[in-house]
């Protein structure tokens, strides 16, 4: 490939970042689109706007750029979560990173490999890319210590950058768990794998047991309920009831905004607080005889129970220590947050789990070797002579010099990113097959997954195969794989930098547009004729940082030996951090994307231990190139630099890693003395009562409204309350969505569902249809 | 190889074995040797038949077998603890599992291999070994299935067998924890890596760390104190001393004696209790005040402490969470026995382990490889040919028929042999390096370094390189490994057979007859004229669990393909089971071996992962000769076995390696709840002060004496109490040992040197020299 070629590409795509971006400031002005890029709030707040016609609405505007800078790290911690900071910090690493990596390579590396051999130099435009890159350097060659030097640099300034980074989320974490005071997912432990007792119930059985082994902490529990056939006809009738209500129109949906306005932050709306009247909750917690005996049933329970404890530390404890002799049974582990909860895998057998584990792994393996016959056949496309004796027609078309540069630069990624985009729902597949217990355990081993996918499938795939068509892989020799990634990773690094033009940027673009969000707003404002508001999704974290991840494995390991990427992939992160910071922003994250559960930063020991594999995998090939170079000296330097990386990481993961594996117990015990002194636990304990009453959510609608976020601030969570309170008698329907509904007979529920349908009755008179 | 040659070399080495033992049953008749074989108790028993010529004394007899067969499994517990009951299962776990296969490969797939090619058979003496192999079977033989059936039965029993044991040594592990209701050990949390304060003292620091976060569990603790200079010369006048009162005879050792009588069971020696006066310890812990003011040079303490807790459950607790947000400080973990601390390597600062860990692991990779040229060298010995290439002038030597006989049968594995003694010491070295903080946990570490060792040299390197003896290894490509496996574990079969016979026979009987003891006995008696008794060892886990483990490894992997070796393997075992048994025995454990520390079971997994990593193997060298064979169905069917067992060992991790890692928290609190029932607390923390007392034991000689042994009777741990009183004010110079010696300044250290000698002086007056 010419740079001719490169620069075509690079064309292409910075125009259609222009047009993207530009597109964005104009679209995110036009009020229908108001639903896709801000909230339900601000829409009523333009609704002034809604039928004019203001000249500024067309003209594309930076000001967003500027917005989404000026916004600080302790914002976005306070309205994205911790997972957002993170992120965020992933991009400001790489943006570092890679601008002392650009600066040293193009000045200095750059210009060596260009003047490397005595040749002649044709004009620039149309010099072959590969004289850009380390395959130009004579053998033997006195410069190649600048190369080694240079890869030492950025491999110490890569460790320095990680180690402070590290340090920084470690103690982001920490204040993230010192400051949510009222979280009640710190009281509670998930015990599974109860064991089945013939004359008890699992309520009896869970009680006597952490009454006999942990009497001095434990306050109450919670059984997990399976969710039965009635429960389904139940919420499925309370769907059709909110269908009606919302044809209800204009009543219900003020009474219910107004008091959004009054948690003001975070945007609940009181669709999620209404479902439970908070009397009956209180009489069943009052009067646990009368539910015991009516728990006599044992199959709608299933082997699972929440553990509500005194103190964070008395949970911790439960939750870390090994509680019986089969461990088995009596399995804790801390509760995720009440909105985090995964509930249909909870009531999976737990003896499962490990067999799901098994299973989903290999699947996800034989997933990613099936994927390889596309990409070995795309990668095919990049080889013009072996494209044209295979396809004989195309010669035609291929003589022209225009198609040659597409074909090369353009159309092989863009095949491959088509094919990309099923990867991820894939993962998330085999992630809920495997049995998490919450929605961010999921997406972090989805992120996982696609992560081992991605670097698996876009690097090693076409760095080890692409130089044939046919040839799917050579994993023949472990020992000469070095040099075979010696021998190819520069000559692949022109098909990786078109891949950060088109996959990256392209992919921010698309992210900025909305494109998915804005045509599903299209089709349903226009085509369906539908006004309910369901813009809510989480930031697809699976998806996204393994793309920030692989864009940082291939500057890693191009940096040295092929520099030319490096500007473009600057630009990129630099493009991303604006983008993503954005889509974080406070008025923005709200709607763009709603954060109903967070990791608590799990996301960046990934991130570093793919930049450390990077480095590493950087390292080995410089090693083998500069074997295939016969530049001992500079092979002999490298192989320090590859202990001194790994001991480095193993510094890293006894220093760091254990923090984001538990809680340390000093802060938890802090927090606990400090709820003493101030008296709160009291208080604490009571509202844990009800904090993880599970059928609310059984019908579980993710695109219904925000639950209560309860994680950073304290004031959320007795919004979330007082809204429920207020609209404790609103719903009666709902009071059947108690559990003791399962568990009546035929002939009452006969009359259950007559008494429903008498609540609907007179509703559905008052249809405006 | 023929059948002959075999036959020789098993007659070499049954003779051999039949002298040594009956040498042993002689010998351990003598009283000379009883030191050796027996105990002093039973040597004082013996006396009367120390000048008496008995006829009987000099004719082997068969006795030791029976009451070495007749002991229980709880008696072996109960005296030689966890560990060797463990050893003891792996042994007849081995037995099982091999005379099902001893049984099925030679009475079923011997013949078949015999008969599996049209050929004339020579007379069976003559017949090459390799004709009993699977090499003879023809290829797309209709007879493979029943390999492949054999194959499954093994596999499937070995896993049934494996499973339980698993739970059986699981079961003994709990049992063994909640029968010694007086350990120590349970109460008790090492603390490592305490932060250096400049204002206050370690002993201050722990305190209040402890009491502000554990208050309510928090007992007392102790500072663990570095050896100064001083401590060393006083340890080393010590030594000097008890040298001169070893001369003085009679009279001190016949006290010494008294008292051993007087606890029976434990056969402490006096010397180990007599170091400390009692009330000087009190003094102490009565008086914290003084102790710290004198505590205020900071470098001669050592970030490391004890700390005791009122419940087991309470130090579990601490043990196994996070105590701050730094996980490189307040590292807390269990507390080994008091025996068992290796107390050199508490005071590594904690910063280190991790860095030792990585170094002795390097370390011991390259010894790995290092160690393969002599190996590689012996294995060119098995092939006369290439020998004769070499080494012309052999040729005259090897043309006689006994001597290629005794080259390829015997030869080889004695040198392999003679080399492979320099492994465990080596391997033991990098251990101790790695900063264990127990004895047992560096018994387990070696133990493990010497099976990857023992695995890696003698199994897959005689299999990898056994073809050829210039080439070293060929590792080259990872797909052919299988098949290479296959072609050569049949062709190696023979080296294994014989190295059955050599390695494990011969060093069967050399442990029983405790050659090494002998001849040490024998140099010291009549040549050096000591008399001193100081053989006591703890026994050598390390070397021995992977020798049988190794055995195992050969017995799977070669069962099917070359069943020959089955029946050698076997009668291995079985002897074996008597020998280590034998050595074990109630009375003979107190002398031969003592059980000063004992890793409680954890030897098992590395058995068990072992086994499994052998099954494996063998289904895939199977799977790899069924391939050759081109038999299809028999590969098809191999590979859902090699499935099942991967799986089965993921399920075993699941079920019960947890109780290995860590104590369940029920059992503990069971206990803590009967000790308070039953009114032992006070009593049990009361001891708790004086369990750890870190001074007695710095001059660390092993062979000195048992130490208190309070790991399975309660009565043993006041039995050394009681010496410790009688004799508290029997050496005035022990009390020089307490710490604050080591902060003297030097001209009160010359009074102390001063008022040493004056006390010693007198005494040199009743030397008897």
């Amino acid at each position: 490939m010419k740079v001719g070629g490169l620069l075509a590409s690079a064309g292409i795509n910075i125009g259609l970042c222009v047009l993207f971006l530009s597109l964005y400031s104009i679209l995110r002005k036009q009020p229908q689109n108001v639903k896709v890029y801000f909230g339900r709030r601000i829409a009523e707040e333009n609704n002034r706007l809604r039928d004019a016609f203001i000249l500024e609405r067309f003209v594309p505007s930076p000001s967003w750029i500027v917005k989404s800078l000026r916004c600080t790290e302790d914002e976005l911690l306070a309205t994205a979560g911790l997972d957002a900071v993170v992120f965020n910090r992933i991009l400001v690493f790489s943006i570092r990173i890679f601008s002392l990596a650009a600066i040293l390579c193009v000045f200095g590396i750059l210009p060596l490999n260009y003047f490397g051999q005595d040749m002649h130099h044709v004009r620039i435009p149309s010099a072959s890319l590969e004289t850009f890159t380390i395959g130009n350097m004579q053998e033997r060659s006195r410069w190649l210590w600048v190369h080694c030097v240079v890869l030492y640099i950025i491999s110490v300034a890569a460790c320095v950058l990680l180690y402070s980074e590290y340090k920084h989320i470690a103690r982001l974490r920490l204040c993230h768990i010192s400051r949510s005071t009222s979280n009640p997912s710190h009281f509670t432990v998930l015990v599974r794998g109860i064991p089945k007792s013939s004359t008890e119930s699992f309520n009896k059985t869970v009680q006597s047991f952490f009454t006999k082994y942990h009497a001095s902490s434990y306050l109450s529990h919670q059984v997990v309920y399976k969710v039965g056939k009635v429960q389904k006809i139940v919420s499925g009738a309370k769907k059709v009831y909110r269908k009606f209500r919302h044809f209800k129109g204009t009543k219900v949906d003020q009474r219910c905004r107004s008091i959004t306005f009054q948690c003001c932050f975070c945007g609940a709306s009181s669709n999620s607080f209404q479902l439970l009247p908070i009397d009956f909750e209180q009489e069943e917690s009052e009067k646990p005889d009368v539910n015991d005996s009516s728990l006599s049933l044992p199959d709608e329970e299933c082997g699972a129970a929440f553990v509500f404890f005194k103190t964070r530390y008395a949970a911790l404890v439960v939750a870390k220590i090994l509680q019986t002799s089969n461990p088995m049974r009596w399995v804790t582990s801390l509760a995720p947050e009440r909105d985090d909860i995964y509930w249909s895998n909870l009531w999976l057998p737990y003896k499962q789990i490990w067999i799901r584990h098994i299973a989903t792994l290999l699947g996800s393996i034989v997933f990613m070797f099936i994927f390889l016959l596309p990409v070995t056949f795309i990668q095919g496309l990049t080889q013009l002579e072996q494209l044209q004796q295979r396809l004989p027609f195309l010669r035609g078309i291929l003589k022209k010099n225009y198609m040659t540069q597409l074909i090369t630069g353009y159309l092989p990624s863009v095949i491959l990113q088509i094919f990309l985009y099923t990867v991820p729902p894939t993962m998330m597949l085999f992630s809920t097959l495997e049995g998490p217990i919450s929605h961010s355990e999921r997406k972090k081993s989805a992120c996982c997954k696609v992560l081992y996918f991605t670097i698996w499938n876009v690097f090693f795939v076409n760095v080890l195969s692409g130089s044939a068509i046919s040839q799917v892989i050579a994993l023949s020799s472990p020992k000469a794989i070095p040099m075979q990634l010696a021998r190819a990773v520069p000559v692949q690094a022109t098909f990786f930098t078109t891949y950060v033009l088109t996959s990256g940027w392209a992919s921010l673009s698309s992210e900025l547009m909305q494109l998915f969000a804005l045509t599903w707003n299209f089709i349903r404002r226009y085509i369906l004729r539908m006004t309910e508001d369901d813009f809510l999704y989480s930031f697809p974290y699976h998806t996204e940082v393994p793309k920030v991840l692989l864009f940082g494995l291939l500057g890693f390991t191009c940096a040295v030996l092929a520099p030319l990427i490096l500007p473009f992939l600057l630009l990129y992160f630099c493009l991303g951090y604006v983008v993503y910071r954005n889509q974080f922003l406070p008025f923005q994250f709200l709607n763009v994307y709603c954060t109903k559960y967070d990791t608590g930063g799990l996301y960046w020991p990934i991130a570093h231990n793919t930049t450390i594999f990077s480095l590493v995998l950087a390292q080995i090939i410089c090693l083998g190139v500069f074997g295939l170079k016969e530049s001992p000296v500079a092979a002999g330097f490298t192989v320090p630099l590859i202990i001194f990386t790994l001991l480095f990481n193993q510094y890293c993961r006894k220093r760091h890693l254990p923090l984001f594996k538990t809680f340390p117990a000093q802060n938890l015990i802090d927090m606990d003395q400090e709820d003493q002194q101030m008296g709160r636990t009291e208080d604490l304990n009571e509202r844990l009562h009800s904090a993880y009453f599970q059928f609310p959510d059984t019908d579980d609608i993710p695109l219904e409204g925000v639950h209560t976020n309860s994680r950073d601030k304290d004031g959320s969570g007795t919004c979330g309350e007082s809204s429920r309170k207020e609209n404790a008698d609103d719903d009666p329907i709902d009071v059947l969505s108690h559990p003791t509904l399962d568990r009546l007979p035929v002939s009452q529920l006969r009359n259950v569902v007559r008494s429903l349908s008498s609540i609907l009755r007179p509703q559905r008179r008052e249809l405006p249809v």
